[in-house]
């Protein structure tokens, strides 16, 4: 469907964890399915990715502050949300493997089957009818439709399948020691509903005037049955989730500003338009009466990056009528007859985006093998062109030899910059090896030291994507540098 | 034992949700115990102290790098860690009430008691006593106390007490969806682990040479059984965490030089040296040669709030052991024989403090609640003395009355400041009033724009902790509060 992308995966996992950006969890026992641990130059970028969303939403907009609610939550939460009936994965076994699988991956699997032997007929047929048996919530016809399909296990090779059951998605636990007052709680699948049952406290304690949003960002657990492509689909996974609080009837403006304004932000932090593109949802969530998602070219295909959705007064008026707590908002506006709109639900208009994913689209978009030179000088070139802002480590300060008070002046140097933004130093190769070091974790600017400096306090910046070197007087590094690798240069640019 | 606080956590607790900085989690469905939700100025606050402490120690530091570990680790992590076998509390039941307890702390009340009938010497027998049977696991001796003390429940006033038995601390969750596969994992109980497992990855990729630390931030869970004290002791809470991994011999060294940095620390954010105290451990943990905390004095006593460990290698032994992955650093510095000292597994110095507690201490030190005025004109003032880079909004700006232009003035004003710093507009009440909104949530500075503005482009710039204003020109601003605000203040005077 897609051009094959020129980076692989397998590139990215590789880079990924052999220059400390992201190592599987618990690696020394194997790892753990579908965990991710971020190393110290991963750490570095996503907080800066989520340090751009973070003032991108609570800096530039007066009406837009952020909170932080707990992963753990009230239980009542997940009924309200629809979460405890309704997320859930249809399962099935097989009775001789005594293996499980997704009911609706297997259908799938089949239908691409069919697609492969010529017959896309068959397979939109197939999908059709499961996507009809599945909205039906028909889950004995599922069965039929797998057995009448004549799939079978994979690994006994026999069609012999328990009855289909819905597996919720949702992680529990016990809290509490007081055996007769421990209670089942969940691990929140998603961080929206935190916002939701802060949504009067925010309001009243911050006297925000609709419209207004509460941005937050947090972890998030969903017990995915097959979960894969890196850092794509987590079982642990990182949600920068905006929800904008609004006047019913007026969703779908703000839907379309909130659509253009995310797209915005993507690219502002150095995603190439070419990369991005909307899809709109066929089907809609129960909550929704409108979504797209935005999504990025990933080596493995145009997947879903964020989502923008339309969710109307769903959520809030499902917590009112649980907790008994009004969930009303007096908006004192004057309508077209010159009345107050008075009380009502709000609606909502929410921006989520996955953190992991966007760490992956800009690690993915960053990782450039080139070469440079040519014919015999010709050589492989490796570098992550990151947005200055966003990179690991701004600078490396690097002494052209160890000798002659040539380290003891870097450091000098080196130290000097690093209250203001972080710095590296390096005296542990010949200047060219350094240089590599630094462009595999994408460092923008190198400050190389030399005997020149030692004469006239002028240092030379080599910049990480042209290679290019220009000589400039020591004063003025902290200003130079910092005005490029600041924060500021991403917000002015949204 | 301490003089009575000026601030009460009563008031500590209330500020606190009337002006967003923290609510009872899950508030409309009457909360979640021991849970707290960080309101839309908590979370600013609370982010600026993580990017305080992660900038003094991955920042300033050449030799520290962070890392983020996911929540969820391999089960086997917390075999080796001793939290599987270890991480207990020994609870007693009442059989007529059916109230469960911690019985440690059935005992401490007890001695108590004794204490404040005049009886110092059976408190400490008691206590003494306590001690030995816990150390020896002699559980059954603990009943055995309980029961000659004539220690009653509360509730039923009775002494039929069950046998004591452990509690584990950590909360656990099944992962996987594949029943015969699916496995018992638990919500990490420290940070600190997810550094131990990562330390050759971070090493070999990062090419750290000891000494060197890895810091981290992160969530981690404990299923207290008597949670309280506010956000003090939380189910869910947040650490930063520093291993610092050094030669074996060196450790005492080290230890002392972290206590003084992590103090300097403290103080460089605003804690005055008076309300901070180091409390040497009489008892020490068994993975730890010396063991000292920080204590900062809330409004209930001076309470751990850093804990300063040396670990030894115990961590990353255990984890050798059981992984059966060398845990070994090559040392190629020489001895004083001139020989390298080869391999080994380093020693660890750990710093490790709670973001929730650093956050309560900050808030309850910035609090301040005094008279201005004398006589008739004497009035309560309340603010948050929070130092700038710390503050939810660094400035507010302030039209002097809405007409004659000066709303406009004034958000073109704030405009051109939000993409430096976190700004915001306020033209909604008499200025004074303006002013105590602005003072109640810790914002340094207030710009006010009035009608001299509109002639000259000048602006008063109304300083919070002592209410003087000062004339200056709206091109000075942004350097002018840009530099009072920014983390680099809090950097140099480390």
């Amino acid at each position: 469907m897609n051009p094959t992308p020129a980076t692989s995966l397998q590139d990215i996992v590789g880079h990924a964890k052999e220059y400390g950006f992201v190592f599987p969890s618990s690696e020394i026992y194997d790892g753990l399915q579908a965990v991710y641990d971020y190393g110290q130059n991963g750490v570095e970028l996503k907080n800066n990715l989520k340090s751009a969303w973070w003032k991108a939403m609570t800096q530039l907009h007066d009406n837009i502050v952020g909170i932080d609610a707990a992963i753990f939550m009230h239980p009542l939460t997940w009924k309200a949300s629809g979460h405890v009936d309704g997320f859930n994965d249809p399962m099935i076994d097989n009775k001789d493997s005594k293996k499980r699988y997704r009911a609706d991956q297997l259908l799938e699997a089949k239908a691409e089957q069919y697609e492969a032997d010529g017959n896309p007929e068959k397979a939109k047929d197939l999908l059709a009818e499961m996507g009809r048996l599945l909205s039906a919530e028909d889950l004995n016809g599922v069965r039929e439709l797998i057995i009448s399909e004549n799939i079978k296990c994979p690994v006994s090779g026999t069609t012999n399948w328990t009855e289909v059951r819905q597996f919720n998605l949702m992680f529990s636990t016990q809290v509490g020691s007081v055996a007769e007052e421990s209670s089942l709680i969940y691990l929140r699948p998603e961080t929206a509903q935190g916002i939701f049952v802060n949504f009067l406290n925010v309001q009243k304690s911050g006297r925000m005037k609709i419209p207004f949003g509460i941005a937050q960002i947090g972890k998030a657990f969903r017990n995915e049955i097959v979960a894969r492509q890196f850092t794509f689909r987590m079982r642990e996974f990182e949600q920068m989730e905006m929800q904008f609080f609004i006047r019913p009837g007026t969703e779908m403006a703000w839907y379309e500003t909130w659509k253009e304004a995310r797209m915005k932000f993507h690219k502002a932090i150095g995603l190439p338009a070419e990369k991005l593109k909307f899809h709109d949802h066929d089907k809609l969530a129960h909550y929704a009466n409108a979504a797209v998602d935005i999504e990025y070219q990933f080596p493995f295909g145009f997947r879903e990056m964020e989502g923008i959705h339309s969710r109307t007064d769903f959520d809030l008026r499902n917590h009112q009528e649980l907790s008994k707590k009004k969930q009303q908002y007096f908006d004192s506006d004057l309508d077209e007859n010159g009345k107050p709109y008075g009380n009502y639900i709000p609606y909502v208009v929410e921006t989520s985006v996955g953190a992991d994913r966007l760490f992956l689209a800009t690690f993915c978009n960053a990782y450039t093998s080139e070469t440079v030179g040519e014919g015999e000088n010709a050589k492989e070139r490796t570098y992550l062109k990151l947005h200055p802002a966003l990179a690991p480590f701004k600078v490396a300060v690097l002494p052209l030899v160890k000798k002659d008070g040539l380290a003891e002046k870097a450091q000098t140097i080196a130290n000097s910059l690093k209250s203001s933004f972080r710095t590296t130093y390096d005296d542990g190769a010949a200047i060219g090896k350094r240089y590599t070091r630094q462009d595999l974790i994408g460092t923008p600017f190198c400050v190389a030291i030399d005997y020149q400096t030692m004469e006239d306090d002028t240092v030379t910046i080599r910049h990480r994507d042209t290679m290019e070197q220009e000589r400039v007087h020591i004063s003025e590094l902290k200003e130079k540098i910092g005005y490029q690798v600041a924060m500021e240069r991403i917000l002015e640019a949204i």
